[in-house]
């Protein structure tokens, strides 16, 4: 396998607006999970909302085997046209990983089809405990069965997505709720997976095990050198008896 | 259980504009599909591409337990907001029927999250067999295990779905393709079953294995009394030792 | 829809052999499902481990719907040759109920194709919090979108099944685990419902909404009158062009 | 990654009794297996039906990364110990991909928990088209779209197992049937291909195309350092104030 190319992208606010935030992540979200991710053998570029088209042009998507979102006060700032131009891309193959906040991205929903923003949320820094309910998966590669989280923010269910493909984490938290938080699907010939941790005000993406699953996760996403695919109107491949001329349901249009 | 309170849409363009279908739905594809419903004890409506708001006014969706979808060469022609509206009322649990063409609808495409007009066509009335994949289905109830329809346009595969939550029946096409032609999925609180055949030029809303289906499919769909579900900041069920202070990541925000 | 065929089964040992259980269950947990069950509307019989045939002959079976399956100490005495009679009409359509620590019975772990017994337990009688994470599904019908359960056995993940077909529940415990409690799959013709509570030593069967999620289940497995389908060596639908003579690989044995 | 080890099993019947087959595989269809996987740099082991233990002793399984299964004529020879054997190192991560008439081994099978040996089937040695449904799925790597298969002996549904957890292929057959051709499941820690072509009378596996899916399946289900899961009785992780003393409905006994 040759190197995986990685954006990672950040809305990078809080850290400017917030002194807990950037105590946390004086570099930004993004070059925290940059760093670790270089660290094991990736190509990476970061790019951040107020950039010039969100620094997501065709060029860097071209270039891109997997797109890490993590987002949360200004998601509707980011750009129609861009988020039809990521949907595209995923499609087409580029892997994508969501973070956290970003389950209110405009990006993911569009991908869920449903309004994934909608959920239970309470910023208390409870504690979290996180366990994997798919030993077996690829993104659980090197773990230990479950993760305790001091403190984070709860996110709690009824969490509105379509059932995962694969459920790889559920989440526990001390107020008594739970949470699917590690998913993944398939759109297209992309991949998404879904992860819950990581607010920005304690140091999730300091720890070894998270950043382990994001590796993990990155490499699960990554695009293969997939079929060429053809679609519209097309010949037969073996005869057909059963033909019948002048057929005209759908005139000049594509179907 | 109610009577059930279904809606059918029909684009209701190609009885209009063109002699061999008019021959075949002289009432329009709506109004076949209603009259075999109503037979059913199904409570109908019809509404059009052409009525104010395209018929699916916010009252007519309250009013509607199942919404079915007939559409293929105007799909540009409705409204996003009226996509928007029906989307949404799917999440809340409106059950849809797309059928036939319907794959390449603004709606269907925007829950199911992918290019789902992106499949293979050819207008050549070839012969399809219909084959029954989990016989076991609420759908499947009362059919045999296979359905053969002597003409029908074909559609192949690779069709551009995410992976269906249930697969009901897969077609063969004479020519050599094969299509997940029925298939089943949740968004929201709402159910979805796209179903295949059905092109305007080929009288298969008469075919009364088809017409069981579709009856059958209404019911699957069919909303249920669900629980109420709360979003948003909610507080602890049972009391958190491991509370932090001061947590402003989420200023004043909805997550 | 006819009246539903519901055989509870219960090992019934628990109940004879402790008094604290007893005092729950005077006439045994079967009786007490039974009865709600019956209230409901349904037909019902009930069948226990230390009966002939463990109350399960074939004539019994022919004439159930759908079968509940309570067991917890002795599922090593249930007869291999019940467990495949129990097995068959499964997979020729009867629906299949499986109850707290069934999880562990010979029926279930056959069907699942896994170690189903396998997950962590605590005998602490501490809380329990029910989430339905999947709101339109008809198993919640009526519910409230939690159940809280004041004291019950903690089960914990990882559980070792396949990944449910429909996810309905996932527990909460005080100590710190989660559990997908309520589980749909299907195979052959038949559906079948994991439901997590239901210790004896507890009143589990008793809590009104915990009696609603088990009538709902039975609504959803109960069988439909479904295809007949055919197996076996069978004759080309359409004629074939590519057809070989003297292939003589399978030897007049069934394939 | 380390080499993938994989031992490649055929039951080695049909290659000894039959000219015809033994022209097309003379060294035996594990031979011509396991030469093309050498070939991509696995390291390879062969083994059948009657080897001592079948070949697959608790050494030679613990040595396995992998496990390819071809089996037609004899599958009630296999040792229900063995099979167990092979059951047990499948839920603790081995991969297994079956191969053809393997559907109906007891392995498969006893994985599924159906009666997978149901099927239709037909041998004329008609035309099969193989399409690949997920275009993006690793399987796929490096395929064209579609396979063409001049001869082979036909499957037809309904195929009795339960519903992929990631469906790959579908197949078209001359005679009017479609098949699940190419099918993914997860048992406990162990993931299994189920791949439909390699009927003995025709040289399937001499079939680049087909090498490279079952070169792709073996990457596919090859195992990852999952994490150590523990079950049984256990320990709460944050204290509990829902205990009740005294709960003894299970006296003595593993859950």
């Amino acid at each position: 396998m040759s190197t995986i190319r990685v954006t990672v992208w950040n809305e990078y606010l809080h850290e400017i607006q917030f002194d807990q935030v950037a105590k946390i992540y004086p570099n930004g979200i993004h070059n925290c999970i940059g760093d670790f991710l270089k660290e094991a053998g990736m190509d990476v570029k970061t790019a951040t909302l107020r950039m010039p088209e969100h620094g997501l042009t065709e060029a860097v998507l071209q270039d891109t085997d997997v797109l890490i979102w993590w987002g949360h006060m200004a998601h509707h700032e980011v750009a129609d046209d861009i988020v039809q131009r990521v949907y595209q891309r995923v499609l087409d193959g580029m892997g994508l990983i969501v973070l956290h906040s970003g389950h209110a991205s405009k990006i993911f929903s569009k991908l869920m089809g449903t309004n994934s923003g909608n959920l239970k949320w309470r910023e208390d820094g409870e504690k979290e405990i996180l366990w994997a309910v798919d030993p077996g998966h690829p993104i659980c590669e090197g773990l230990d069965e479950k993760i305790i989280i001091e403190h984070e923010e709860m996110y709690g269910e009824h969490f509105d997505i379509p059932q995962p493909d694969e459920q790889v984490f559920i989440s526990w938290f001390a107020g008594g709720e739970v949470f699917r938080s590690g998913c993944c699907w398939h759109r297209g010939k992309g991949r998404i997976f879904y992860f819950r941790p990581g607010h920005e005000v304690f140091p999730i993406y300091h720890m070894p095990q998270i950043q382990k699953i994001i590796i993990n996760a990155v490499k699960w996403a990554c695009p293969r050198k997939s079929p060429d695919v053809t679609y519209g109107n097309t010949q037969p491949i073996v005869s057909v008896d059963s033909k019948v001329e002048g057929v005209t349901g759908n005139p000049g249009l594509q179907e």
